[in-house]
């Protein structure tokens, strides 16, 4: 069954593999009348591009996005919104000797016996290369959601053992890799160097925060905010964990501690005392902010020789050519991002429909 | 936007609220020739009902399941199967002094929000009791698994500090909090008689394994099998945080140390040498283990006064009456159970399409 | 797969077999705020009722409707409403020597060679008796189309050969063939006793009128609102052919003809001067009467000896019991109404979406 | 929201506008192991190419489709497949003069009610050129199919008042109607010269038939096989009328003459012994041919001046210039019968789900 569309009013469908064409993606579902420009998902795009530090792999893409359809005079149509991205450095033949060989810590395995075969070309549509589409549609999602005066930040929490220490935003797009701490990037870059060294890769943890989301976001009780939010940074590639709030910490909490009271202020205005339930109660958003957290794992393309096994029946012992991230934390910051966007535009949009006065507000003459 | 239906192919639709008549469930895309009797939804009813345990709510209900629909000469006949509980023993009463509070911890505020007013009664929709629909659906679920040799099984991992130190099955059905491990269960038992002390409450994980699950579940690049478990899991009321195979502990692993080799033993069959990648790969099964973690927040009601505000404007100490557990963890087992299940069964039966061969296998004349 | 789910935003899922224990449905995404009393859903549910003329089906059933779920002091909370009616006039035996009979004209084939076996008892799911479901989900479309002033109304515009030359909406509920024509109504009325006594059946056209509907319903360009109209008319077991606006006629007209003009009158509103389409243009609602006619077939269970095989693999010659309408048109009315409220509800709900300056509307801070 | 998704495992998402860049389709849900080459779409394409015949649009487009995504070493992955289709000779001045104007029998007001503005050059997405992405997935739809045996074929049944009075499938390629009738199709030919010379336009009828579909097609109550194909069928521009075997005959007929007898032959195998069904019984294919007709309204766009009003709120009279089709039944033929085959390969696919025996013929190990 296909599995490539997401979202249910504003609905996003991925397509393209690694060494194929090209990659994009189609947005269906967005309302008309958002100003758009090509340069709106190229800001996306360039945070994802590769080649762009020793940390990343070196394969150069410009990952020039083109807008085929649903925009018009600068503004989207309410038509679906079409972008394709060419690839232009796609070398296969890093692949012909991976024909093959299950990678250890890949898809080849899986989708093979899925499938009954593979595009075995840089990991065809299990590539990261896939998340591209995502950001792209990502992009026009934050658009929706600027224009509500939302705003989604995500950025390296850690990377390997090395944890943010401190939270300036203005360093998260000076290091390369997105950590909101110098010094952290700095002990990250050396554990990196390390890494390299031993031919080996890191992991690390995304974190994402959403300010002024307003309460009233998300559908119970299977389509929660939490929910939805949870599937969508699961299904970026190398996420194996997702936290929301206080996450894998309330289970050794006390209902006292980790109940989040609400207040009235001098103002009359409602806020809670804590969030240790990081903006969604039920399943909806409560106002406060948002946090979630995704945990990575470390890239499994490392140069060392492995023990593994091939389609031929043959245990191997094999090498991986090719150009790797040696962590791909930094790159999947954007991914996150885009993914969150995604969840709360379409939540929003879906939560106009919960009260009949909202119906009425559109439609009543 | 509705939110209460579940899966693509295998679609739940749960119903009901707390202290409304009964609860309920839809269960629509069941293939046809399944044996199901009532007794099969009541087994797993059972494992969730209150009143069980000193540790649990001490509301009494029977919790009968009526099979309404879809099932014929004890068949399932591919129609939908509805399934009804009358609710026996709510008393709203408890509730009065509650219907303008926002409790800490609960959805009281974010429903509010959302869709105006809301049912305070017990929680309305958002009470634990929703539950209820799940596992009776679940249990479906659990049939055609075993139909096709596949055995889930959820157990409590930790309850508050107390995690288990040893893993025998039989013991999950001989204490209360269903611990794999009887002399975590006995520290479990006083930890929450000391909770309980202190009008306090505690959370907990669950750890739930599949076993004997084929490869080839999981639809990339969004409806990825571990997307879709994080997604189920999550969307029960007090999970904060999900994890697949080694979770968390990826981030500040090593790519040589994650990655899970290939080999084929002795008699020529596939294995992996290892499974922190639990069971999935790609976001498709691999045929080895399943391994999922649940982390649950502290039960949000809590006798002991707490401060917190009502929708009249004013902060309030809220001392919470009625029935409520100290810790839900062990009444959670069967559900993340069942929505494991869910996912599982809809993913197989998605995967019927993954092929031209299977639809020749099916439909060619 | 299932498909007892109608409905994107406004989701249906209706479940229940003509013999089993009852029938029943749950609406998934209706807005919060809706007043709904069990007597709404009564008045929709007693126009289908059974045995309220010698030209209806004989079967005594009360269809008494329990709302299960989703309304608290009288209005919707935006939870699942869950209504449940019991059978109570149920009498299987009728059906025991049909149990392994292909019927001409119904479903028993189909649904054996689809599922593998039947629920042979008066149809299982594929008897009328299930679009009970669809009229109790229709009467809260129509609560809802109501409180933005729109009115469907649907009545039989020929029964057999009888067509309904004149249009006294009056008419409709005096004659128990729901004709809005007095004379025609006594025609049919002789047609259908000519029929009972030929121990055969008669067919017929609903039409459908929606007033004052907004302009801008409907979602290019596959949910389009004609497109949806079509298939929830075609959806209902007897129909056999959809027309929108002059529907079969177009064909054979021009363009000089079939085009409807735009026109701003003295007070300067807009409106077309012609109506051919049926108040739909490239699948959106233009503000103008919208037209639809369902025609269906005449009951196939007819009580004149008919010559057909079983599924032991014998010609027969078989003569149906059981308490037959022998024209369901009358009965037919309300479910091509519901179905209609249901498209339209449903359109307006996602329409909300449309344009950016609704989500502002909605949700800007 | 999203109305350019169809299908629910062939899941086919169109996109693109008459003047903008191009058009395109991404199929999601596709069976791996497909053989698919661009010119299998392209032999589709050339069916609804514009410039072939004096009685189509002069505008001249190669409709070269290109194959991005899904399709490794000739054979479709299980992955989505994106196809990418440029326009090259949109002229756009052609429609400045429409920019205001609300045309008869369009879409122009419609869509601007619905977005607040709209793409006015060429209809935008309310163009037939936005077929173009549905004939080409039809064209892998058709593929699947040719690999189960079953044959879908439209052709012209009528233009104007012109009938087809024989039936010989060879003449569908010899004229420019796709009529299978010699004769017919120069009475056609004489109407619509006639059409011409009073600058006016001619509709249709569509016929299409589907042979050797197997039983079992189809999912009740709402997903029934008759349903999406009259929904299919209807979501096409044009079409205002769709029937299913006697279609509309059926109102008139009586059940001892609409009834479809079943009969054992003497070779025991079962056939019913005629075919008022059109195929489909209970929403679900009996295994007889299936018999659809779509009635197609004259294209609106015709040169003789008509009255109209436009959005600066004028009643004008307006005169179209452009280069349209005289009739659109011809180019028709194929986009419906891509459509009837969208909706059985997702049937069928749908249908792999229907019994337990089928799920565990794939996965039991």
């Amino acid at each position: 069954m296909s599995g490539s569309i997401f979202g249910k009013i504003f609905r996003v469908t991925t397509w393209g593999e690694s060494h194929g064409p090209g990659l994009g993606v189609v947005v269906d579902g967005c309302p008309a009348g958002l100003p758009l420009a090509a340069s709106d998902i190229q800001t996306f795009l360039d945070r994802r591009k590769p080649g762009q530090s020793p940390f990343a792999t070196a394969r150069q893409e410009a990952d020039q996005a083109e807008i085929l359809s649903g925009v018009f005079e600068g503004k989207t149509t309410g038509t679906p919104i079409s972008l394709l991205v060419r690839n232009t450095d796609q070398r296969s033949r890093d692949y012909g000797n991976l024909a093959d060989a299950y990678r250890p810590g890949h898809a080849d395995y899986s989708f093979e016996t899925k499938y009954g075969f593979r595009d075995y070309r840089g990991g065809g549509r299990s590539s990261g290369r896939e998340t591209l589409g995502r950001v792209a549609a990502g992009a026009i999602a934050c658009k929706i959601l600027e224009k509500l005066n939302i705003r989604i930040q995500a950025y390296a929490f850690s990377i390997g053992p090395v944890e943010i220490q401190s939270f300036d935003p203005d360093q998260i797009t000076r290091n390369p890799f997105c950590m909101p701490d110098a010094q952290a990037a700095q002990k990250a870059r050396e554990y990196l160097e390390q890494c390299k060294k031993n031919q080996d890769s890191a992991g690390g943890v995304v974190e994402c925060t959403i300010q002024n989301c307003p309460p009233g976001a998300g559908d119970p009780v299977f389509d929660k905010l939490d929910a939805d939010l949870a599937k969508a940074l699961m299904s970026i590639g190398a996420v194996k964990a997702v936290e929301i709030g206080d996450g894998v910490k309330v289970a050794r909490s006390c209902g006292s501690q980790n109940n989040d009271g609400f207040h009235y202020d001098a103002h009359g205005s409602l806020t809670k005392t804590s969030n240790h339930a990081g903006g969604i109660l039920g399943g909806i958003s409560d106002g406060s902010q948002i946090l979630l957290r995704a945990y990575i794992k470390p890239t499994p393309s490392i140069s060392q020789p492995q023990a593994t096994a091939d389609k031929k029946g043959e245990n191997i012992n094999l090498q991986i050519q090719g150009r790797h991230d040696p962590v791909i934390v930094p790159r999947a910051v954007v991914v996150v991002e885009s993914m969150a966007a995604l969840v709360l535009a379409d939540a929003l949009l879906c939560g106009m429909s919960a009260r009949m006065e909202y119906l009425e507000k559109i439609w009543k003459r």
